[in-house]
Order: C-alpha cells, then sequence, then structure tokens
C-alpha cells in the first residue's frame, strides 16, 4: 500500500483531484478580479518540438480555400474547410493520465498494469478525470533565482518553500502548482531543444508537494523534474508522485506571461478531453485574475 | 460589408468573442455556488460516429503494459505507456474556427479564402481564439417542447424565445448559449447515427441570438443548425452566423445532465487547443454551478 | 513441434517462401509469353471498405494546386504536391506477415508470441520476407461453379483438386496459388460488404495446399478461408497454415481481369514493402502474361 | 507543346511507361538467368529519415503479443497482431507520380495543376501508372567514378555516357535506369542526412536519358538530380523530366548490392501501390537475375 492508495475507495481513478472540495472551487472562484484569462498552453504544430522517441504531430487539411481557387464547386453557395490531427498525446502542453507511468507493474491505487494494452486503458484512463477547477498557486523559481534555472539544476525542498514563501500563500489541498523554471522561455528563443536536460523537481521537493495534498503539479519544463536524473533513477518523481500519491502531472506550461502579471493565485482551469483510455491529453490551461 | 465586419477593427480574428468583457468574466465567476463542474463533452473514441465524409477516430499505444508482460526491460524501475491520436478536428464535442466556414470566396471580417490553404489557415485559425469563459445560458428546448425535438424539427425565433422565458435570464452581451435539443440523447441511446437529418436552429433564431451579441452558440447536435436545410440551402445558419457576425459555433455538447440540474445560467469555460491555423478544436465544456 | 518448423533452421523467418528455388524463378520467368501485365490490386482509398474492428483509410495532401490557384509562391518556377497517407496493413489487398497470427502463444517456426509488442514484431515481420517471384496459379472456382460462390460456401479438398484439374497444371513447391471465389466482384458491384460471410477455404484444402508445399495462397476475399468459421473455430485456416506451415497469404485480390485471360499459370509477382516489424504490408500482385 | 504531350494522345496518364512494349517485357524476362531476386528498397520505419519539410513515419501496433501475455481472451484459440502506418508518401524508397510536380500551372500533358486538389489528383495519381516490368540497367558512377560521389556532385552526359559504356549496354525504349551515386551507401553509415546538398544529374544528362526514350529514371539519392540546384533554378530536372517528358523518377534506391553482382541488365520490377490520387508511392522495386 502506497501513500494514497484507498484514501478514495479501491474504485478511486481520479487520485489527487479528490483534494478539490466544493469549497475549494467556490474560493478559487472568488479569486477572479480582474476580468482576464492567460493560457498557459504552447501552440500546437508540425514545428512543435518532440523528443526524438515520440512521433511528431501533423496536420493535415481536408479542404481549404486553394480547392475553391482551383474550381470545386460551392452548393447553395457554401464553402467550408476542414482539418484533421495526429498527435502523441504526451507533446507540447499536456496532461499525464495517471496510467500513464508506474513501477513494479502496479498503478496508482493498486490497479495491476496489465490493465493497460493496445486497446487502451481500462483502468485509470485520462478520461476518468474530468475538468480541474481549482486554486491555482505560480511558484515562481526564476524569480527567486535571478534568472532561468540552468539545465540539470535540481529544485529541492528547501528551494521550494522560498518559492513559496515568496509567492506569499500556503499551501491547500487541492491546489494547482505551477512551476516556472525557465526551461520554456529559453526553449521559445529558438535553438535546439535537448529533451535529456531540463531543471526541474528532485524527489524531496516533489514528495513535500504531495505531502501538502496539492492536485496537481505543473511545469513550464518537459518533464516536471530534473533532468538528467539523480544516478540509478529513471523519472523518480513521475514514479513517487503519479503510481503513489496519485498526483496530475501538467508539463509543458508556457508560464511567463502569468508570471509578468505579479499575481500569484488565480483561478486555474484545466479540461482534459476525455479521450478513452488514453494516458494523457493535450489542454490549454487558462489562468482567470 | 457584413454586420461584424470591421466592428472590432480590420485585423480582428476572435469575432464574437470580443463581446465578452472583463466584467462579463467577473459577473460570470460570481454564479459559482455549488462549486461543482459538470462536462458537456463526448468522450473521444474510435467509435465515436463521424459524418461519412469525414475520417474517424484512432488511438494508438506506443507503449503499454502488455508490453512489459511480454519482458520489456524497466531501467531504473521505470514502466510507461503513451499513445497518439489521430483526430478529425470537427468530430465529436467541438468548436468551428471562425476559418472553418463561409461564402462568395471572403471569411469573416473580409479576409480572403485563398488564406486557407494546405499549410493551414493564415488567418482566423482556432489558435487566435484564446480561451473562452462567460456566462453560460442553458436553452431547454427538450424541457419547452417536452420531449426530445423530432429529426428535422426547425427551432424558429418564437420558439427561441419560449425557451429563453422559461430559461428565465435576459441574454447579454458574450452569452454561450448551449441549446438542447435532446438529439444528443438519442444518439447514446444506441442505433445508427443519421448526420443528415436533426433538430436544430433555422435562420430567424439563429440571427435572433446574433443580434443579441452572444459570443458562442452551442448545441446537443452536429451542426448547431436545422437538417435538412431548407430548399436550395446549405448550412445557412453556419454561412450568416461565423461569416457576417463572427460567432463561434460549439457542436456535438452532451447536456442533459446539466439540464437536470435545473440551472439555467453558470460560469462557463472551453479553452480550444491552440493549434495553429486549424479550422477547429475538440474541447472538453465545463459548466461550473 | 509443427510441420514446418526448423524445416529451414531454427532462424528461419520467411517459411513457405523458402520453397521457391532458383529453378523455380527461372521456369516462372519462361512463363512470360504476351508480354503484358495485369495488376491484382484493389485501388486503395478512404472508400476502401474495412472491417468495423480496424480502422479506415486515410489521404491528406499537404500540397496541391489548389495552393498555387490560391496564390502561392514558386520558387524557381517549381511547383509539387505531395501527400500522406494514414493505412492498417490489413486493408484492401494485402499480405499477411507471418507474425500476423497464431495460437498457444508461439509463432511460426517456434518464436514467442512475446517477441511481438508496441514496437512492432521483433520476429517474423513483413520486412524479413523478401521479395515474390514464382509462378503463379489461378484456381477458378467461379467457372469450376459457374457463378460466383455464395457468402460462407465451404471449399472443401474436392472442389480444390476439381479446380485444379480444370486449371490443366500440376502444384509445384513454391507456387503461389490464387483462388477465385468471386466474393470481389460482388462486392465491387457496390452494396454494404460483410466481413462476416464470405466463400473460401476449409481447413482440409487448406492443408491440401500446405502439403503439396505451395509458398503463397492468395484469395479474392477478406480471409482466404471461409466465413463464418465451422463451429468452435475462429480463423482455423489462418492457424494452421500461417502458424504451422509457414505460408504466406494474400487477400483482396483482385482476379476477375486475370481469369478473364483463360490463363492458368504465369509468372507472379509481389513485393511486400519492408515495413520494419509490421504483421503485414500491402501489395499491387502482378502476374505476367 | 512539351516534348511528350500528346505522344500518347491528350487522355494519356501513363506517359514514359508507354515506351514499355509486349516484346520489351519478353525481352526483360530473357535476362532472368541465374534466379535470384534483389530488393532495391530502404526498410520503411520510424527512424527513416525524411526532410525537414515532411512529417516522419509513424508504425502502431493495434494488438500485439504483449495484449496476451497481459491476459486478452483468445477466442477459439485464435491471436493475433496488426499494425496501421502513417506514412509520407514522398519518403525512403518511392515512385514520383506524374502530378507529383510541375510549373507554369500546367502538368504532363497538359493538364490543368488545379486538378490536384485536396481531394488528391483527378489526373496523374499515381494509380493510373499500373506495374512496371521491364528491363533495367544499372549504370554505377560510384564503379566509374572510383569511390562515392561527392554531395553538389553534377553527373553531366560525359560522365553519364561514360557509366553507360562501361555497363556495356545499348539504352532502349522502355529501360529503367538506375543510378548509383554512393550517396546511399553513405547515408546508411550513419551520420546526420542533409537533404539539401547530394550527388546527381544535372539538366543537360536528364535529357540524355529522356531522349532514349526510357521509362523511368531511378537513382539511390533523395532527389535524382544534383543538389543544390545551379543557380536561378529549383528541381529543374524534375520539371523538364516529370512534367515535359512524363518520366517516372524513383528515389531512394538501394543499389549496392545490385551492384556487387556486376550485372548491368536485369529484369527490373516495380509495382506502385495503386492509391487513388496519389502523388507517390512507397515501392519495394526488385531486380531478376
Amino acid at each position: 500500500m502506497k501513500e494514497a492508495w484507498g484514501r478514495w475507495g479501491d474504485a478511486d481513478e481520479r487520485g489527487s483531484l479528490n483534494h478539490i472540495s466544493a469549497s475549494t472551487i467556490r474560493d478559487a472562484a472568488g479569486l477572479v478580479r480582474q476580468g482576464r484569462t492567460i493560457s498557459l498552453a504552447q501552440t500546437i504544430s508540425p514545428s512543435l518540438p518532440v523528443p526524438k522517441s515520440r512521433p511528431g504531430i501533423m496536420h493535415f487539411m481536408g479542404r481549404d480555400g486553394g480547392d475553391y481557387a482551383a474550381g470545386r464547386r460551392r452548393p447553395g453557395g457554401f464553402q467550408f474547410s476542414d482539418d484533421t490531427i495526429v498527435m502523441p498525446l504526451h507533446a507540447g502542453t499536456h496532461i499525464d493520465g495517471l496510467c500513464h507511468c508506474w513501477y513494479d507493474d502496479t498503478l496508482y491505487n493498486g490497479f495491476a498494469a496489465t490493465e493497460v494494452r493496445s486497446s487502451g486503458a481500462a483502468r485509470l484512463g485520462v478520461d476518468k478525470l474530468g475538468p480541474i477547477v481549482t486554486r491555482g498557486v505560480l511558484l515562481d523559481f526564476v524569480a527567486v533565482n535571478g534568472s532561468p534555472l540552468a539545465d540539470g539544476y535540481s529544485i529541492g525542498a528547501a528551494k521550494t518553500k522560498a518559492a513559496i514563501d515568496r509567492a506569499g500563500v500556503t499551501l491547500q489541498p487541492g491546489d494547482a502548482v505551477l512551476l516556472r523554471t525557465g526551461w520554456q522561455e529559453r526553449l521559445e528563443a529558438g535553438g535546439d531543444v535537448d529533451f535529456d536536460a531540463e531543471p526541474g523537481l528532485d524527489v524531496e521537493a516533489g514528495l513535500l508537494l504531495a505531502e501538502a495534498d496539492v492536485a496537481l503539479v505543473g511545469a513550464d519544463n518537459f518533464a516536471v523534474e530534473v533532468l538528467p536524473f539523480a544516478a540509478g533513477t529513471v523519472f523518480p518523481v513521475h514514479q513517487r508522485l503519479v503510481r503513489d500519491y496519485g498526483i496530475l502531472l501538467l508539463e509543458g506550461l508556457v508560464l511567463a506571461p502569468l508570471a509578468a502579471e505579479g499575481v500569484s493565485e488565480f483561478l486555474f482551469l484545466a479540461a482534459p478531453l476525455p479521450i478513452h483510455g488514453a494516458t494523457g491529453s493535450p489542454v490549454n490551461p487558462v489562468a482567470v485574475l
């Protein structure tokens, strides 16, 4: 039995989202003061960098304005365009489903890994999550550090506490905690993307957030946690947070525009696409100020 | 020049979303009382019905629990699954971008249809919209009618006013108006889906909503408007609302659970994926009560 | 140990193709008299019928003439079009790889089924086959029967011998035996395709061909063997021929034009695409008369 | 009117393949002496290099042995695997359809470029070609040169004549001429692929082959012609050969194994997949010795 297993019943497939209560949502709605929305998502396109181990994004037009320019008929005057996307579900800004990673052949809440087959995840699919509406908290490590963190920079518990202090908030159960490392901004500035090195959380800092009963940990990097991993470990923060605590991870956030607002808490919204048995979903998370 | 062209400047690519002001968002946030979220989206899967003219959805696992059961190595103990989706962007619950349809070779706000090519829409792509946070208003035609509307049932202006009266609300600029016809519920009950017939808006009713300066018109059917079309017309509501008024259409909603709550107004959220140059986006719209 | 296991060594991944010797190829080339080619393949398009359990075909243009009509630049005068296909590998006219089916968790030649994972088939992939050049023999059951065979018609050993007699040939090791049932022609005539019923081989007839050391059994139906299956069995001919004899199956052939030539033997060519670890490949098989 | 336009009628969509006569095929079959086949194709996989402007290849298993290891049921004992490929049609070893490139808005034989739209090519699609069976002639520039040609090396008419002399053959109408530059072998040796530079034909050499009435020009590089282009030109050989002469180009060949045989002429087979309206097709071309 791991930390959060059985905490919400043996059949639970929503993990840490259970920390979000009705009052959490009501209080979060009360944070809206300016009446402004800020998207936290990267643009999705074939030029979006993806790790070499994953296929890239394709976007195809099935009909477009060129077809009409080339003489296509227009019954009833109607003209239209449409399109199809081919998209790996862990590219760009996306949420990791609770079936995305595990160890010892067992998923969060004790489900067998054999529930996840070519036909999709019979348990813990991203379609089980539902929309996420809660308080968002921005931890701005770029501001704490004075500059974007370097690749390989390991964010530990002390640094995390410092960022919480700087934010001037007390973490509450159900919070969506968003970590700004500066990685995304460096990426946007051009140059090749190295998916093998990034600043991010170490295990101790991850557990600090998990023990605070947060609902979600997001970051402006590729994997939330620091890369390369500590010697002998592979995605240790994923292993502990996703599988043992049932915590949702949100990767590839764009946080600089939000950070520029100087606001630490806000209404946070993210609605994963209910893709049956999927291990993740692209999302366009929103901060409402 | 059509009704809304130039209203927000010659370069505008967001159309009726401009009706959503800061006070609209603040007021909408104030509607949150229960602290509950309701997803308005269909589950996405290969078995989701799509019109014959569109490709279906594919979902592929690139790694899964079966691979480990078959002996795959697990460096550092880490195990994971991931997946890729092939998805037409006008399937299931989705928003139509303003570049999705037009007539006379000209799009909303006077942009040339030739801006929309195989490489995507250089203008009016769904990536230009940004997140949608506003007041949602449910118009429950099933309740007004006493039963789900029949295929081919044309919702006119009088019926629309009756539904507004029943809802007990006054339409405001920036509203997201959601129409429950009962089509989706009949579909869920099984049986073949006929994408050539559905209950929906007629042009007059569509214009009634457009002139009320709503931001978005959604429905629990495939095309918002009634099918089959009036003789000699093809998607006349799309032509007028999308191209002339710049109004966002949201199709394939699941509204029965929301209707069961007996609430007519609520905080409405929908965040299209910022797919570069896309003509539409799947969304998981949310009502927060 | 099954019939053909170990026959060509423990590492063999080409099965019955080993029956094709240098003299087989030389003799087959000697059958070319008219100097004419006949394609035996169906056209590949999104409208190609596929079983409900498989995704359909998609074909997307990434650039086309419409783009230039819409004003796209043409550096150096050069204009082009290109495209991408999304294709299930067991649709239309295709060859089954030896890793495509099995029983008792063991593939042809004793390889473990766990060699076939999400990353593809480490053993017996279609890329191991190489081009197929041999004598083709047409067994025309439509001619023998006097009309196309009915769905569910089971072709037994006696009927098979009758068709061989009618062809006036003696089966030789390495032959590609092509069975015309008339199913494809009925399909082309329109109407819905029922992938649950077709005329085809029974097990006894399949074994008759297998014991004759043929290299390949092709047919103008969906599964070579009769559907529905005999009670209590599922794809029994596939189980025996592919897994126990290592015989290549070729499905979805178009054989009416070849049958119209009145020629029973010919140079036969089929070159599977060498897709790494794939379980099948679309092919355009050719008869050269 | 260009060189080959109208030569085989105004409706012709097969271009230079018309040079292949019955006697061409019969004579080619007569070249089979050893009874051996050599595949000239690259392996198709997600790791196949493609130019940055094109999407890569994806290969997905829809069912595999891991699923059974994870406990999937096996009705009637039957177990199977299947898969789907996502493949740009101008990747790896492929044939260019006659609709693939043009200039002045007009395709081979005078067809309008507006025939090529999002729905595919209504004219000159690769499905119009049919199987290619003819004499193959290997021109081994690596042997002539003494080593693989350098990137940017321009093969002119004199060099081409020297290679023909070395081969000891006289070009005949309908020949499939295959050019070995050594590019592919260098590529296979590892290292990054540079699709902007390769050895290949110049225009004069291309015209020399075209005027010899060859049916097809293939090469072991990415574009048959030399890259970078002569100043002010873009794919000049493509423009002239495909559009003006209707000549089929075959790119990405693997020719080293064939060259090692020391044979200059052989039976050549290539059967494009009949993809409706496609601009190209992957092929597994075969030399039969």
